[in-house]
């Protein structure tokens, strides 16, 4: 089961609601398919201009390592240097960080990747966490 | 007026369904702000995983050279190494062919881009100037 | 309301006039709309032939990630990796120190960036937030 | 003799009243150094917002490579893989067009380049020169 367009619009409708919801600052939503490639992306008024370039270096991470947000941080933190050797290989395309959440269909397949950023990388994880159980997917933050 | 979310939205569902009207093969459709910053992304299934890269090259030097991507292609058919060179100072992230079209308000002034892909660049021009249409605004091809 | 070349100008002037009032080293301005495009710089004589890439880098990062230099200052004291990461989505282009600041309008609108750099941070900083108060724009420092 | 902030200012005043009397579209000017360093840069209200990198590749490959624009076109038309090659050794900066303007002392010597884009190659490098020649300098187009 892929994340077709479909479920893309859903998954980013939902995390959009759950900012609105939560009273988050302006989100932006990407949504990636298995190879890493954009499936569908929106970025809601008045958050900043260059928003596109952080949600997708967190959801680009995510599915190109095959490690949510949450652990690239705490590899990140343990050893810096790894994670900037990792940025070197994938063009500094990677901002590891929660707000990248591996998605999972119902064998645990890795089927693509949602990167939300705007409010705090918590909060970020919790829009994109919904975005994608909407879809009857799991989310690995 | 500028192009928020809403009508960003709605230029990408007109894009897509004059897509399917002409039976068009699988489109992908950017909306970029005044900036050349992305708004919204769709990229329907079955379309080549690259597509995103495609669509904004086509949006983006729109809206940097403030020139719609039928006049870019007369420019390169007439001037490669000028697009060539205008491709090395931003970056590479130019594709100089019709696809991109600028959007302008009704006092004329450009408020973003529309990059659309998949079709021949003809008629991709057609689905991104309906989608542009479709928000009372003006598309120049 | 946006910054237009006569408001650029007056931001530059007024940067420039407070760095010989406070009798700082020589100075460099730049004024970025609200996409991150340059309106106008000027780099004062014996300033170091490279400032313009600092003045630009100062202002760049504050427009694309809707966050001032302090902030951003503080950001990367907190987690250094991020930083660099964001870095590497931007192109290298961002400098998270103060001199970097945001330009709101009446409406707290974001209207686009002050870059100054040729002294300490700090004193930077104060240059723009003149030059941008002249104008009666609000800066974020 | 050099090119100063307050000479850089004037070349850039004059460039643009020579635009205005000549009815062209709106202009954008740079003004670099001996080093291809920006002095000043502005760019005029509705002119597309990547104005800058057009305006600084064609100073900067005229100062660079001591060719002004025109024998920079000459020899992209006779030889465009040379061209495309300085680019790679230049970092894909350089726009070899008319509008790149050598700027030299009354020696001979030169002290730096001026970058216009707007309007047809040719008006840009008429504009170029007015603002150059107002300074007491000499023009190579």
């Amino acid at each position: 089961m892929s994340i077709n367009l479909k479920r893309a619009r859903t998954i980013i409708r939902k995390a959009l609601e759950k900012g609105r919801e939560l009273e988050l600052k302006p989100l932006s939503v990407v949504v990636l398919d298995a190879g890493g490639h954009v499936i569908a992306f929106e970025r809601e008024d008045m958050a900043a201009p260059g928003r596109f370039a952080i949600a997708h270096g967190k959801a680009y991470g995510a599915v190109m390592l095959g490690m949510a947000g949450t652990a690239q941080m705490a590899r990140a933190e343990a050893q810096a240097y790894f994670m900037a050797a990792v940025n070197g290989v994938y063009g500094g395309q990677v901002i590891p960080v929660p707000g990248g959440v591996l998605v999972r269909d119902k064998k645990g397949t890795i089927v693509g990747a949602v990167g939300v950023t705007g409010d705090t990388s918590d909060n970020d994880a919790i829009a994109a966490q919904t975005g994608v159980e909407a879809v009857g997917m799991t989310a690995e933050i």
